[in-house]
Order: structure tokens, then sequence, then C-alpha cells
């Protein structure tokens, strides 16, 4: 397919954009050489021969696809490593690689062993003592064991305080024993566990002096490291297929007596001195960080989700030629239907949104860490509850978004070669882990009432001031009208939430009840708490922007526009009870919808040119850069077993006896 | 896992159930008789040691996957057969053992045989001469030939006066030559087409003395009845995987000069004479009738598969216990939750709003196809008008809805055995198929519009009489007013929409364009006329619901009323800008929404035990009767054949001695 002509239809849209791709590509990387090493780094990775498959891994059958996938995450952990000997791999990099954009790229149904790099060491790291991480780090980073991190079980999740496998210290033998003690204690979900891991982390209910503290980390040896034979008491196997990320090797885990020495549990917050005593962690806030940390990663991908489909969705509407729009015409581009436009332009603009709270969230996340370090807490609770509900919002919008772009393909966004089924399976499912978004926003919720009520007086980010000092403007066709009309929505929704609460409490519920039962309220004033600091924030890093072309940045500016007023039009309830808006400023606002739809059209394709989403990473037939789709559809279909020969056995089996018995 | 017993949380649930689930079963299945009919038909199928597999589905390769279903097709139509012989098998009945709930529930990844009794011999019956009928008909119905029915192409979907294959007459030969003159004419998605059939109706267009008289359809010999080779100039394979219904073996086709007699043009409306006459089709709308019939099965088809979700989730949600409501409590049942309840409750209520709505359509199209039958057309528009929103809502909802559903289930929803992710795979493709939602909406939208202008005069049917009887009554809690207020809605936005339109004309634009520009007020409108038309309906027949007794009724009652508030909630800034709704308005029914969900909660388990879905149909390890949910999640993660061996070969192959290369 290479060195084929582009579609003309691209070309077209090419030759009339207003601006130059290249300089939006540059913006988004964050300057000139950033592209460059993200360019050569995928490279790295995508044309390593070693890391492309025979047949299209779909057409696999599960066994098989884990096999294949073992055998390229190996080719990637070696190429992690030369990157490491280079001194070229960071921690975002190792990310990147094993579960981001470019991780994807190379293993759609996910990487077997990614937990090694990014759950199994990091927890060495943190909550390992000096001498546990000498002892561990090493053969960890050398990748001499390949270990796995086993929280969840088969009942329980959210909730981790809940977990049942115990660790019960035997001062006899300086070991703790391992046990599950019910069916729904088994570890349930880790990825690598099934049948790649050789060691985990296990986090388990301490038993000491017949006493329960609470859950703790430990390292467990699962299966032997010559013959990968499960250890003694070890009950260990995969938990079957899946939605997506069929590659994962998920896997259960049940322990029998499974002894381990003392120095197996990572100590370097609580203890278990020799003889038995427990000594407690000084504070409980100091893991936080990590589950923070996830759920920042989570904003950034995704927003980079949602830039892979909307760019095979936009380029596809280019090229997709279908109905009429006037008889006696020919099929106009279907990107062409203001019904289209409205499907996929409020999305291109909602990627711009996410990814700048994302970079947000990433640097006020150092902030606070570097902070943390220093043994001050303060911002913690605010950074947690924007983090939580940004979590929610931009994987739920994202996983929408995403599907919204295979609708808008067609019957032809439901092939597997189009890309957008295999990226919704990973996309929907960030809606659930790290955190499942209701849970997600009642945490926000619970920080905004308690804000509320002492007045946002102990607030520094400024992310909930707005509260307490709350403006009610007449409308205004403008952004800062409707970003602030946002915020005066999320704090009524709070009053009233809070006020809701205070009136069932008064009625005699108690107060966990009264929460539960305006929790729906809750969720809903979290989430526009939410909306209104995307918003806030995207505003704020647009007027900043400088050193931009007129050309671009008028582009950037019409986006964001878009995605306000687009936001605001999903709303309009909330706008017209909350808010001075009233019912003829909805048409002023869906007109101005209308006028940015069409100011957007004939940049679109270069928009998402500019998003510089490599053939390889799109891996689509619809989306790729030639806009040669029909051709790739045929050339995917011919890549089918199915087809290589020209009749399949199944006819001689069964269908050709059934047929001729009916003669 | 039969005769193991039922768990304790759902026995409870069951005990404290205010009605009797049997005589919902009674009422949703039209009789005890009927579910008599039913459940028999149903165990005929499922009970079939030869339509069970060994290994499920899900682990089998794609080539695999298609042998099994291939297998399995036939012994399905061999006991249609059987059926048919003893007089048992109607058209209905075809479409529920081929496609419908038992269909899906014996082959989740579709039939590769199914469009031979739901398109090839329907389209022979429809638009074959007595002749034609005669030669054909009885080879298909006794499945000497199996068919398959190819209209679709590569490049021409929704818009079938596109489609490209040509079908040229020689009166030389007196034969027809079918041509695929481009990449994008090859025929593309039609089920069986692959490797399956052997003759397929090809839709074409016809040219004949030199002239193009538009499409067509052929009856063409794909493979040679013996050896199953392709024939001559048959070009001919599957598309490749898809998002879901990997087992319907789509194909694309392609021609290269294939001869067929004249007679194998189907000749009932138009014909070709031998001389190369063309004598034209009387009417054209006489094949939409199975267009429209297609639409009512899809409308029952998406309430079903939400029936089948919300039975999974709402056991799952009585079983699953997690987090806490109060401190120092056990685990709550997750759906005390009040946002559970909110995710679930309203999907439990839209599976009866949706129920009613397919049951009317079908009714009021058979009577408009009496009407057909006797040449009386009038009632035809407005019957596709209200069958298309209603496709592209309830296809809509209910995929969103069975989605929501999956998501409710957290981490164990994205598991295959939830059965919830194979469901949403099939809900969402009917968004697509058989006219795009939006397509659809926009239809619709059509008719509303002219409906409108000409004073909704022409319409019978009372779909679209409120369009120009409009009220505006003062808000009051109750069905009625929402009723009423729902219907201003639509009618206003068909107003505002043609207002635009008239405007945009006036501005200059054509009419086209304008239509265009508009197009996104016009969806909506067509969305809110369709919802008004469901809760109407809805009404209707609750209020003529005799012979029940009280305690259902009660139930039935709380449902209807849960549908309609949610229905007004979703919808809040139209009831604030087109009623006479007002700000505090809004609280009254987020409390009365609040007062429902809790009226429900007892009987949550009750209705869904009502709908009497049999385990072998929700084929879900989260939702059997039994709820013995860990313990068959295990189950089914045993018969994943990596866990038949201990060490997979890839750790020999790969990972042994890439972890031993870093000591």
């Amino acid at each position: 397919m290479k060195g084929t002509k582009i579609n003309s239809d691209l070309l077209k849209e090419r030759n009339k954009c207003t601006f130059n791709p290249r300089e939006l590509t540059h913006f988004l990387d964050g300057g000139e050489q950033k592209t460059k090493d993200r360019k050569e780094r995928e490279k790295f990775f995508l044309e390593d021969p070693e890391l492309k498959s025979k047949v299209p891994m779909e057409y696999l059958s599960h066994k098989e696809k884990y096999e294949e996938n073992v055998r390229k995450a190996c080719v990637i952990f070696r190429k992690v490593q030369e990157l490491q000997n280079e001194g070229k791999a960071g921690m975002e990099n190792y990310r990147e690689i094993l579960g981001g954009q470019l991780g994807t790229a190379i293993l759609p149904d996910g990487n077997p062993l990614t937990l090694h790099y990014v759950m199994f060491i990091p927890t060495l790291l943190g909550q390992g003592t000096v001498e546990q991480q000498s002892e561990w780090i090493n053969r960890a980073w050398n990748a001499e064991i390949v270990g796995t991190y086993a929280q969840t079980e088969l009942g329980h999740g959210t909730f981790i305080r809940g977990l049942e496998t115990t660790a019960t210290y035997d001062p006899k033998t300086e070991e703790f024993v391992l046990n599950s003690p019910t069916l729904t204690s088994y570890k349930w979900w880790p990825g690598g566990l099934g049948h790649s891991a050789n060691y985990a982390i296990v986090v388990a209910q301490l038993y000491t002096q017949g006493k329960c503290h609470g859950i703790h980390p430990f390292i467990v040896q699962l299966r032997d490291e010559d013959t990968h034979l499960p250890m003694k008491g070890i009950i260990i196997g995969e938990i079957g297929c899946k939605l997506g990320m069929n590659g994962t090797n998920n896997g259960y885990l049940g322990f029998k007596d499974v002894r381990i020495p003392r120095m197996h549990m990572l100590m370097k917050n609580s203890q278990v001195l020799p003889d038995g005593t427990y000594i407690k962690s000084p504070s409980s806030k100091l893991t936080y960080g990590t589950m923070i940390f996830v759920r920042v990663v989570l904003v950034a991908d995704a927003a980079s989700y949602l830039k892979k489909a909307v760019t095979i969705a936009t380029r596809y509407s280019a090229v997709r030629h279908q109905s009429q729009i006037k008889a006696n015409e020919p099929e106009p581009q279907i990107i062409d239907f203001v019904t289209q436009q409205y499907k996929l332009f409020p999305l291109i603009a909602t990627f711009f949104a996410f990814d700048i709270s994302a970079t947000w969230l990433w640097e006020v996340y150092n902030e606070v860490t570097s902070e943390l370090e220093a043994g001050k807490l303060r911002n913690l609770p605010e950074l947690h509850a924007v983090a939580c509900c940004l979590k929610a919002i931009c994987t739920a919008d994202g996983a929408l978004g995403v599907e919204q772009c295979r609708l808008s393909c067609g019957g032809h966004g439901y092939m597997t070669c189009s890309n957008l089924p295999n990226t919704y399976g990973l996309v929907t499912a960030m809606c659930t882990y790290e955190g499942e978004n209701t849970v997600l926003l009642l945490q926000t919720a619970r920080f905004l009432i308690k804000s509320w009520q002492n007045k946002a007086e102990t607030i520094h980010l400024d992310t909930v001031k707005y509260l307490c000092e709350r403006e009610s403007k007449p409308f205004e066709k403008s952004v800062t009208w409707i970003i602030s009309a946002m915020k005066e929505i999320a704090a009524k929704k709070v009053e009233l939430a809070a006020l809701h609460i205070d009136e069932r409490v008064k009625r005699g519920r108690a107060y966990e009840d009264a929460w539960n039962e305006t929790s729906v309220e809750l969720v809903s004033a979290a989430d526009s708490h939410g909306r209104a600091f995307i918003l806030q924030t995207y505003q704020n890093v647009l007027s900043g922007i400088k050193h931009l072309s007129p050309e671009l940045k008028k582009v950037l500016v019409e986006l964001q526009e878009l995605y306000t007023v687009y936001t605001a039009l999903r709303c309009t309830g909330d706008l017209l009870r909350f808010t001075r808006c009233e019912g003829k400023d909805i048409e002023i606002l869906q007109s101005w919808l209308e006028q940015l739809l069409a100011a957007i059209r004939p940049n679109a394709v270069g928009i998402v040119d500019g998003f510089d989403v490599s053939d390889e990473i799109l891996a689509s037939a619809l989306g790729a850069y030639d806009g040669n789709v029909y051709e790739r559809l045929f050339e995917e279909a011919s890549k089918s077993p199915l087809n290589a020969e020209p009749v399949n056995k199944s006819f001689q089996l069964y269908l050709k006896p059934f047929l001729k018995s009916n003669l």
C-alpha cells in the first residue's frame, strides 16, 4: 500500500486547509524536538519486523493470541532494555510503550508483561525498605524475574478494605502463611497473572498476634523460576475471554497454606517484627500518590484514544460518498452532512479539552508530589477530588466518543480492521478500572459538599473557590459567560444536594442514608463541577498561548468555542434552571454551534493530519493517511485464513450432506 | 451447576416480592398457552446436545468458529424442517429461531445460513413470478440449495440507487451479463455469502437496449452445487473479522462477465422481454413493505436484548456486595445504592415501553399490509415515518442500555461469560443496518415537516395529529401532563425547524442546503416525536389493561411512571424551553423519580424473574436464576484451553530464554 497515490478527496481537503498541520503537531508534542523524539521512538518499535504478526491477531484462537503476545512482549522488553542502556527510558516512556498509544499499536490485545514495569517495580520502590529494594529491584529491573500485582479479588474490587486473602504471621518459623479462605477471596483480574508472571505483590489482610491489621503488600513467588510450574499451594490460571485485552492474560490466584519469609512483607511503611509485633505506618495517605498518578495517566489515555478515533472517522468521512443532498448531483462526501459534522467536530474539540486537562493534572500532580515529599499534605484532597471527576468524565466521554466515531463510519466501522471496535474495548475498560466512574464522582462530590460547608476555606488550587464566589450574569454569547454559567450550575447543584441531604437528615434519616438517597444529584453535581473545570482550564491555556501563527490560533479558538458551546447545549436544562439563560438564548447557542461546524469544515482533515497519528498506530483500513479505504478493506479481507481456500471443509463435512439429504 | 442451591440474597429478594412473577410472564407472552409454546420451542432447540459446543466459541479461532457455526446451522435447519413438517413453523418462528433471542442463544456469533429463510425465500416470494416461484421456491424451501441476498456494496449502503453492479441484457443469447465495474461495486456484507451460500439474489442496475432502468433483483448461482467451487467469473470470499457476529460469514462478491438466463431476473414487478424490451413495475411503493417489516422486528429485538441485559445486571446487583453505606456495617448489596437503581430500573421500564411500541407497530403493520393488498396506500407514509424513528430510538437506547447494564456490573461485566459484551455487539449493529439511525430520523423529520405544513390533514393513524392540536398546560405532577408536554416539545421543535429552513431559503439557500443546515434540529425534532409516541402508546396500553391482579398492576404502573419521569428528566432543557414547566418543577420530578426507584427496589428481582428468560438464553455467569455468580465465573474460567496445561509452551519458547539471558 505504501507509495500508492493519495485519495483525491483527501488531496482536495489538504489543499483547502488554512493552516500548517505540522505547526499543530509541534504544538501538541511540545516542540519540534519532541515530535522528532516521538517519531524516532515509534519507528524503533513499529518498524521492527519481529514485532509484526504473520496473520492479523483477530484470526487466531485465544491460546494462539496469548502465545503470540508473549513472543512480542519479550521482544518489547528486550528493546526497552536497549533504551535503558542508552538512558532513553523514563517512567513515562514505559507506560507509553507498554500500555499507551504506542504499546496498543504493537499489542492491540494488551501486553501480558506490562504490570511488571507499571505495578510490580513501582510498588517495590514505593513500599519496600532499602534492604528489600536491594534484594528485589535489581532482579526485577534486569528482568530476571517477572512480576505482577495482585489486589482485586473475585468478590472485591472497589472496596479494598473488604479483601479476604489472609497473611497470618507464624513467629515460630518467622513466616507468613497465605490463605484464600473463601471462593470470593481468590485474586481475580491481575494482568499477566494467569501463565506469565513468576512473582507477584499480593495484597492481603495481615494477621499477627491474633489481630487483624488491615491490608498489606507481600512478595509471593508464584512459579518455579526454571520450570514455571506453580509453587506448592498456589492455585493459578487465567480468567477467560473478555470484551477486549485478550492478550493480557488476566489471572486468578488462590493460596493454600503458602508460606513466605517474614521479609517478603513490604515494610517501608508498616512492619512486623520477628516476634510478631506490629508497627504501624506513620501515615496512611502516603500511598495515595500512585492512585492519583494512574488516574492522571487515564485522562491522557482517554484523550489519546479519542484522537485516534476521530482521525479515522474524519478521514473516512472525507473519502466516503453516500446519498444525496440535491437530486441529480453526485453523492456528496459524508462529511458535508451537517449531522455528520455534528457527530465528529465536537469530538475533535473534546480531544483538545481533555488533553489540556491532562497536562494541567500532570503538572499539578508533580507539584503536589514534591510537596508531599516535603511533608505537606494540604493539597492532596483537592487534587484527589479533581483527578477523580476528570478520570470519570474523560473516560466516559472518551468511550462514548470513540463509539460515536465508530457508528459514524456506518457498517465499515463495525469491521475489526477499522480498529474502532478494539479502540472502544480499550477505552471503555477505563470506565471501570482504577476507580469505577460513579464511585469516583461520589468521591468528588464528598469533597465538594465539604468545601461548600466550610466555605472552601482550606482550598488552594483554585478548583472549587467558585462555590462560594458565585455570580449570576445575564446571558451573553461568549465563552466567558458559558464558563461562569457552568460554575454557577455546579455551585447550585452542590448547594441543592447539600440541602436535600439536610432535609433527609431532618426527616430522621441517618446521614449515610441521606447521602445515598441524594446520590443521583451528587453525581450530577460532581459531573458539572468537572465540566466547568475542563472549560476553565481550556480557556486559561488558550488565552495564554503565544508564538503561534494567527492561522493556527484561529482554528484552536474555533475548536475551543465549539467545545464550550457544545458542552452548554448538552445541559440546556441546567442552563435554564440555574442561570440567567432563557429559551431564546438557546437558539443563539444552537446557531453559534452551526456556524462553528461550518467554520471548521474546511480544516477538519488538516486538524486530524496535525494530530500526526501514524498509519501504524491508527492501524485502520478507514483512517490511513492516503485515504485508500476500499483498497485497504479488500487487502484486509484477503488476510482472512478462511479466504485461503476456495471451499471450506465445513461444506463437505456438514453442508453438503444436509443439502443432498433434501433432494 | 444444576440442582445447586439458590443464592441467599436472591431468595430474600424473591420472598419480599409483592406480586406473582408468573403472572407477569403470561402477560408478556400473551397468555399461559403462549408461555408454554415458547418454552417448548426453546427446549426443543436448547436441550439438543448436537447444538452444544465442547469448548466455548470465544476460545476458537475465526476459522474454527465458522466451521462450528456451519455444523450447528445445519442442525438448526434440520430441526426447522421437523417443525415445518409438524406445521409448527411460521415466519415469525423462523426469525426467532434464526436471529432472535432463541437464535442468538444457540449461535451467539450469528447463523451463516439465516438469510436463506429471512431474505432469500421472502424475496423469491415477493418478487418472483408464479413460474419463477414454482421453479425456485421448492428447492429453497426444501433446502436443496442455500441462498443469500446481495445488495450492499463496498461503496454503497444507505443510498441503494447508487449501486454500481451492472446486469446488461444480451438479446442474442437471452442472457444477462453481470459485472462489477469498480472496486466499490463489489458486493460487501451479505451474511453467508463468503463460503456458505451457493445462490444469491443479486441487486444490480439493469441495462437493456442501451438504457439503464435502475436496480432490479436477479438470481445468481455462486457455487457449484456438487463441489461448492465458485462459478466462472464469480470472485468471492469473506470480509473478515467484525465487532460481533463473527459466525455469520459476511462476504464479498465480484462479477466478471457472469451470464445468467433472462428468467433469472425476478419479474413479478418489472420485466425484460426476450427482445430486450423493458416493462416497468406498476408501483414502486410495493417493495416498501419488507423494509418496514424488518424495522418492526428490530424494535422488538432491541426490547428483547435489553430484557436480557437488565435481567443479568439486576440479579448480579442483588448478589454482589461492595463498599459501605454505613461504617461498621457489612458491605451492602450493590442494588441498594441509589445510583445503581438509577442505572438499572429505568432500563427495566424501558423494556416495557419498547415492547409495547413493538406490539403496536406489529399490529399496525399488519393492518396497513392488508390495506396495501387491497390497493390502499394512504397509511404507508405515516407507518413508515413512525417505524423509522422507533427503529432509531429503540436500537440506540437499547444499545446504550445494554452497555449501561454491562458497566453497572463492573469488571465482571467485561468478561465474555457475562454475555453482556456479545449482547452489545448484536444490539449496536442494529443502529447501523436496515437504515442508519440518523438517516432514519431525518426520514421521519421529512414526514413531520410535511405534516406540519399541510396541517396533518392527510393523517389517519393518529401519530402526528398533535402537531396541529397543541395545548400548553401548566405543570402537573402526572404522566398525562408529561406526555402532553413531550408532544408540545416535539411540535414546537418541528415548527422551529420549519421556520429555520424557511429563513435559510429566504436568505438565498437552496431548499436542500437549508434542509441540511437545519438537520441537527430536524433529528432532534424526530427524536422528540418518537419519544412522545412511545410514552403515549405506553399510556394507552397500560390504561387499557384488564384482568390483572392489583399487585401486578401496581408494579406495571410504577414502571410506566418511572419511564415517563425518566424520559422527562432526560430533556429538562426542552421542558423548560418549550412547555410551562419551571425550574422548581424539575425538583418535583427528581424527587418523584427517587420515590419510584425506592418503590420498585423490593420488586426488582421479581420483575426480571417475570421476564422468564431462561438460563440457556441468558448464557451469563452473572445472571443465572440461582445467582451462583462466583461459582459460575470460576467454572467458565476452567473452560479456557489455556488452563488445561499448567505451563504454556510460550514459557519455554520465549519467556524463559529471555529471563535467563538477563542473569
